[in-house]
């Protein structure tokens, strides 16, 4: 359809960017001054109640219900379609400038940490919970969690973008990532056909990080894209992600760092469970 | 310019889907029945020399060159262009159906262990080196680690694609992939400006992940893009890419399973140190 030729050296052109133009750059570093707010407890978690953001709050949620009381742990919502990823202060726990990053101060100088499979891996060895000491169950869990961390790209950046949020619908780039994502699916599916969780048979940070996107599909919650993906075939993804759901950890830390969307379901900041008492 | 409609329901053409086109499917599991091959080591590595598969052939020479004996290995190449990432064998072994992948023969039964960051954070982890044992180096070798797993495949299964493999050149995803490459590269450009490596001063699993992947880019190695992404600008990641490059391990290692190019450079099979001295 297009004659068109990449010029020798690519040059920026914001324009055109299409929907999220405004927070996507070619360059990294700070564009503003400002400061990170920090609570009372030793966690300090910057996020947004995206696939990857809710990843970190199921987890310290679920060490909270696990007995881990010294999970508990503040949540402060990033504007990333304000920039708010771009701050001096977001930029120096996370050069990425992406959610979700954690701040850990019960060390001086305090411990960063940033991407969310990091972030899961952190907390898994910092509270001993989550992710089995001895293989082959603990080398299950991590292949496991680094898949999803090198796959999710094709969903997110390549499907979502191509299918919802790009300025023109493309047709070569939706195929490229919908045969993809069905494939992961389809990996997902046959593997769950065997076994109850992702390393077997205890939940572990693999699912943590897995459910929000995966299960996003096959219940037709992300991009609604549930027809066009035909994720009914996907019927162990469903159980697995249904059995998820389900858990009460699981309920409240999707709603964490929520700004968006019901009322009722909002969560902007997070500082205790009395939180999730309240309207 | 088009004004493509996306179908309710997604359906697979095999037809269009470019290079590669043979490999790419929209379901998982095996397509044939084969066995892998197994050597004398307790550790089999099936790879082949891609940018994924040369960080665990370079860590696995890392280890021998800091002493650690018991990492001899048998490399075994996996033909992707021909589907043996799809027998029965190799599925077993990494049901993603994606090279590298390491079997452990040290216990009864072998471990498997796939996806890249998993196989180095494995060994690292199995070897007790290259993975510094307490925060905050140890976390920040750990964040690293994952932003390369969750950053590269823009690079590969984005700019990569869209640039070098697609059948034909769309304006929208090249520029949307470039731009998302610079930035990556800015990333690294400004944490390498005041860091010697990725986790501050000791070499790590993070450098190993990262540079076949970035030192590829700015040395104009992958896709020949070098002058389209101006990558001239990043002299920090090239200073970091000379360093590791130098390094006797990574010479060695980037040759393991390499099927192509200049024939002193092959090394299809890798079975012990003695493979080197060859041609």
């Amino acid at each position: 359809m297009s004659a068109y030729t990449p010029p020798d050296v690519w040059t920026w052109s914001p324009d055109g960017a299409g929907r999220f133009s405004n927070i996507n750059r070619p360059v990294a570093g700070p564009t503003h001054d400002a400061e990170l707010p920090v609570g009372r407890h030793p966690l300090q978690l910057y996020s947004l109640a995206t696939p990857n953001g809710v990843k970190v709050a199921i987890m310290l949620e679920e060490l909270l219900d696990a007995g881990h009381d010294d999970a508990e742990y503040d949540a402060w919502p990033i504007d990333i379609l304000s920039g708010e990823q771009f701050s001096t202060g977001f930029v120096a726990i996370n050069p990425n400038s992406k959610i979700p990053a954690l701040v850990d101060r019960r060390t001086d100088p305090p411990i960063r940490v940033f991407e969310s499979g990091a972030i899961l891996l952190y907390l898994a060895e910092r509270f001993g919970d989550f992710l089995p000491a001895e293989p082959p169950a603990r080398t299950e869990t991590l292949s496991w969690l680094f898949w999803q961390v090198g796959a999710a790209p094709y969903v997110g950046g390549g499907f979502g973008h191509f299918y919802a949020y790009a300025p023109e619908k493309l047709q070569y780039p939706i195929d490229r990532y919908a045969m993809e994502t069905k494939r992961q699916l389809d990996v997902l599916d046959r593997h769950l056909a065997e076994h109850r969780y992702l390393a077997g048979d205890v939940y572990t940070i693999a699912d943590m990080a897995t459910w929000p996107w995966y299960g996003g599909l096959v219940k037709g919650v992300l991009y609604d894209a549930g027809r066009f993906l035909s994720v009914h075939e996907y019927t162990h993804v469903i159980r697995w992600a249904d059995e998820i759901a389900a858990r009460p950890a699981v309920q409240r830390g999707r709603r964490v760092n929520r700004t968006w969307g019901d009322p009722a379901g909002r969560m902007p900041e997070r500082h205790g469970r009395e939180d999730f008492e309240r309207r």
